[in-house]
């Protein structure tokens, strides 16, 4: 027998069914927003990731070469493939685009509850705009997107990496050190942070004061650090905007300040945010994203760009937690002959109603009565169509109601009748 | 600027929204058909795919050691891994058991047209079956998920590995020139096939007797072959009821004998078959399929199985060269506010027409009335609605139709109205 890979998985019709119904929810709500759908290869050059997210990203993927020696990589993330998209054919499209995707990614990662070595990304790229009510319509249709397919229980967090950098140049802490600061600050390890800003020949007292700020879900308490840095202040000025409209004109009530979200990805600036699913426990996180600076580095002209990705199959297991009702998908009838004779009558019904649109099988195995019976119980299906000799000289056949067990014969052409 | 693969394709929205279009027709199809969909990983272990197809294979793969040392192979093909999946998880399921999927394979391949080294298969395996019905309703449903695209021009052809067999025993072709033999067969080279039997001492008449059979479209030429042989007569009946299910069930009236299909496999038995978009040219076969044995070779209990495979991305070249007209995907309103005090108001509006399930974009850029009327007659949306100062005192907006340039003014809550 052979094995699947290790971190990998089947899905069987039951999970199908679940991930094109999300599937459809989230595709619908993006077109509603007007944005548009795009596919890349599952594969990609190696250096568009490494020139991305450095040289360690090799470690996280599956590389490979090809047979012509080019060094190839099963894509981690989508946001790289899109840009390379844009950069290469797209840059002519009027602004803003709006580009969204579904793509399975990669990663070489241990597996665990809630992260696979293959999984599902969904996610958008908002090229040519950074106005607050593009930042806000974008958030918000994470956020809109996550309700639309059923889940109750969700936090946005909003934080700012200008802010975040203003910050930093408050307490005068170096290029050098925020680069050992921001893994901490990622992992929310607050007290190491104060450990090693105390390292850093920072006083307790300013310690302490970064840590709040980090911490702070006020404006308020970073409103006072930055008031002096004018960069600083103007992106305030815009967090504010986008919160007002997020609340007004979103309805979202659960959002917060977290400048302690650094998204851990160099090319990030300005306005980050996340979405959890508090339900999740550890690996909670649903939904990132933000503003960012890639177009130049794959070699095309700079335009505001800031996009997120949707962990799809985090977004599964929190409905399957908050034990969301998934619409079932039913089979409107299935048709049994009676005997052999009865096959090619019974294959031409069933295919009749097939074209009116239902959905019809028909036993396939000359199994009788009571087996065919027992099988369409399994399978999930409301009526019956028998069809026997002694009927069909009349042009009709039984229809029998598997809940109540009620019989009822009908004529052939009233039950295509019924279905105009 | 960074380069797409050698072979692989971006898809455009536009390409996007055709792919989609058909792989929903699809989908449906083959649930209305009583099949359930299922998904397995994008690679499996490469020994998974040579026990299939040989070693010969890794030639056309893009196989790769992980990390942990593991042989892994991007899937060249869907049927290998759904009977690893079933003989796993599945084996106890009730019979038949339907099942369908879509996913892209990979076949390192020099690339032409219609022929990429990322690509799309749609198909399907029938587990538990093999009554002329049973295959009936597979072919019946090939040709019918085509039609339902859309294509017009469409050819089918039947043949049947065991009745091939048989001719072959009739001629005392020994299983070594067999070998030898069904690649000329596969590529139609006839001429060639005569010349290699006249090599293995096989009469001039003898010959072109063996190649008739392989060209002929009639069953009678075949029927006078095989009459000895009692399997071959048995596969001759079974082969004519499914020709006239075929035939008067699902209509088909281009369904021809093809004793010429060798499908190129091992694993193949029984009645094969193959469906062309003669429009194609050289390219032209959008799918193949018939019954196989695979199961026990995977470890699992003997049953009969069936299925097939339908090339997406030849399916979507097919429509192309018919000029098939897909219908569009319009946005329902584009938004404008006239200025900036009018953007929170003009977001509002946006968001609760798409709560009433519209598509709805709206000016992100502060880009003024003319631009913004410009970009939206490039985008291809119906209909405008301007938020201007002096109409909301009066809780109106502005609604202009792009066709007639005719304008009206409605009050909001009259637009929301209507919708419901």
């Amino acid at each position: 027998m052979f094995q699947i890979p290790r971190g990998t998985r089947d899905f069987t019709p039951e999970e199908m069914q679940k991930r094109r119904y999300v599937e459809e929810k989230i595709r619908s709500t993006f077109q509603q927003f007007g944005y548009k759908e795009i596919q890349t290869p599952t594969f990609e050059t190696l250096e568009l990731f490494t020139a991305k997210s450095g040289e360690a990203i090799i470690d996280e993927l599956y590389a490979f070469k090809d047979k012509g020696g080019r060094d190839l990589a099963l894509r981690p993330e989508l946001t790289a493939p899109v840009i390379r998209f844009y950069v290469d054919k797209l840059q002519m499209e009027s602004k803003p685009l709006k580009l969204f995707y579904f793509g399975n990614c990669f990663r070489y990662d241990r597996p665990q509850k809630g992260r696979y070595r293959e999984f599902m990304q969904a996610g958008c790229e908002l090229i040519g705009t950074d106005t607050p009510e593009g930042i806000a319509e974008l958030i918000g249709l994470a956020y809109t997107i996550l309700k639309s397919v059923g889940l109750k229980d969700l936090k946005l967090f909003i934080g700012n990496l200008n802010i975040l950098s203003s910050i930093f140049k408050t307490f005068n802490i170096s290029k050098e050190q925020q680069k050992k600061l921001t893994p901490l600050i990622d992992k929310s390890m607050f007290n190491d942070v104060v450990l090693c800003l105390k390292d850093f020949g920072i006083s307790e007292k300013d310690a302490q004061k970064f840590k709040e700020v980090l911490q702070a879900s006020d404006l308020k308490i970073i409103l006072e650090l930055t008031e002096k840095d004018e960069q600083a202040k103007n992106e305030m000025m815009k967090l504010k905007q986008i919160f007002e409209l997020l609340k007004n004109v979103f309805e979202i009530k659960t959002c917060e300040i977290k400048m302690s979200i650094v998204r851990g990805l160099d090319y990030y600036k300005g306005v980050v945010f996340e979405i959890d699913a508090p339900t999740l426990g550890a690996e909670k996180q649903l939904c990132g994203g933000g503003a960012y600076e890639l177009i130049p580095l794959f070699g095309g002209r700079e335009t505001p760009t800031s996009g997120f990705a949707i962990g799809f199959d985090r977004t599964i297991l929190a409905l399957d937690v908050e034990e969301y009702n998934y619409p079932s998908l039913k089979l409107d009838f299935y048709v049994i002959p009676v005997n052999e004779e009865m096959i090619s009558k019974s294959l031409e019904i069933t295919q009749n109603l097939r074209k009116n649109g239902l959905s019809v099988d028909m036993d396939l195995l000359k199994r009788g009565m009571s087996k065919s019976l027992k099988y369409a119980s399994s399978i999930n299906v409301d009526k019956i169509i028998i069809v026997g000799q002694k009927e069909l000289v009349d042009e009709s056949v039984t229809i029998r109601d598997m809940k109540t067990g009620a019989q009822e014969l009908v004529k052939i052409k009233d039950l295509y009748q019924n279905l105009r």
